[in-house]
C-alpha cells in the first residue's frame, strides 16, 4: 500500500463517522513497515472524553500493540491536520511523520476551532484566557530532586 | 479545603511517584465544588501510553465521574506546569482553569523538556523537526461537508 491508500483509509473512515451518531468526522491509522497498527476515529461525544481524539487514539492503541510507549517507525495517517493536543502527543510518541488531507482551516468550517488553542500556547499565562496561577513552587520543585534521586527511575 | 490544600494533595502524590518504580514526578488532580472528583499521576510507563500525563489522565477520569466531555466549572490542580498536550487538553474540556507548581524549567531539571513541543507550536509545517506531508485535500475537506448535513450529529 501506499502513503495515498492509507491516507485514503482515514478518510474513509472518518466519512463514515462524519454520518455517524455520537461521532466525529476525523479518524487515523498509525502504519509501521507498511502495515496498520492502528486504527481509530473521534470518540469524545460516544465516551464522553474530551481526549478522544482520533490521533490520540490510534496513538494510544499502536503502543498497546508494540508494547511500548514510544512509536519511533511508525507514521501517523490522519484525516485532517492535527490540533495542537494532538501534535504534542505525535511529538512525545517520538513518531517519525504525519500525512493529512484536511486543513485546520477546513476543521473551522466543520466546526472544530484549534486557532484559539494555538494561539494560547504562544501566550504567558497571564495573557491567556484560562484562569491560572501558581503556588507551592518550591514543594512542586522538591518532587523532581526526588525523582533525580530515584535509583529505580526509567527515563522517558 | 483551600486551593493551597488541594494543590498540596497533588503534590503530595506527585512525589509519591518520583520515588517509586515504573512511575513519573508528576499527578494532578480535578476539583469542583470543593470536592476532588479526579486523581491521577503519570502513567506512560507503567500503561505504555505517551498521552498518559497526569492532567489527561485526570481530565479523562473527571469526565466519567460527570458522565460529560465538559468540565465547565472545574478546576485543575497540578504538581508542574502542564505540557502543551495537557495544556490543550484542558481547554478542550472547558475547564475554569489551572493551579501548579513546579515551572516548565523545574520539570526540565528533571529531565522533562517540553519546550521543544512549545517550539514547534509556533512554526509552519515545513519548519518543523517532524516529517509531514498533506495530501487528498479535497477528499479530507469533503468529509466536513458530510457532517455539516449530518442531521444527527452533537456539536462538541
Amino acid at each position: 500500500m501506499t502513503d495515498r491508500d492509507f491516507l485514503k483509509r482515514a478518510i474513509d473512515l472518518a466519512h463514515i463517522h462524519a454520518a455517524g451518531e455520537n461521532s466525529g468526522p476525523f479518524a487515523a491509522i498509525v502504519v509501521k513497515k507498511n502495515v496498520i497498527i492502528a486504527e481509530a476515529w473521534n470518540q469524545v461525544v460516544a465516551n464522553n472524553d474530551p481526549t478522544a481524539h482520533a490521533e490520540i487514539i490510534a496513538i494510544r492503541k499502536a503502543c498497546q500493540a508494540q508494547q511500548s510507549y514510544n512509536l519511533e517507525g511508525c507514521t501517523l495517517f490522519s484525516s485532517c491536520e492535527p490540533c495542537p493536543m494532538c501534535l504534542s502527543a505525535i511529538y512525545w510518541a517520538r513518531m517519525d511523520g504525519v500525512i493529512y488531507a484536511a486543513s485546520k482551516e477546513d476543521a473551522a468550517y466543520g466546526g472544530f476551532d484549534d486557532s484559539l488553542i494555538y494561539d494560547e500556547m504562544e501566550k504567558e499565562w497571564s495573557a491567556r484566557k484560562i484562569k491560572s496561577q501558581r503556588m507551592l513552587a518550591k514543594a512542586g520543585r522538591a518532587v523532581f530532586e526526588t525523582w533525580r534521586h530515584n535509583p529505580r527511575k526509567i527515563e522517558y
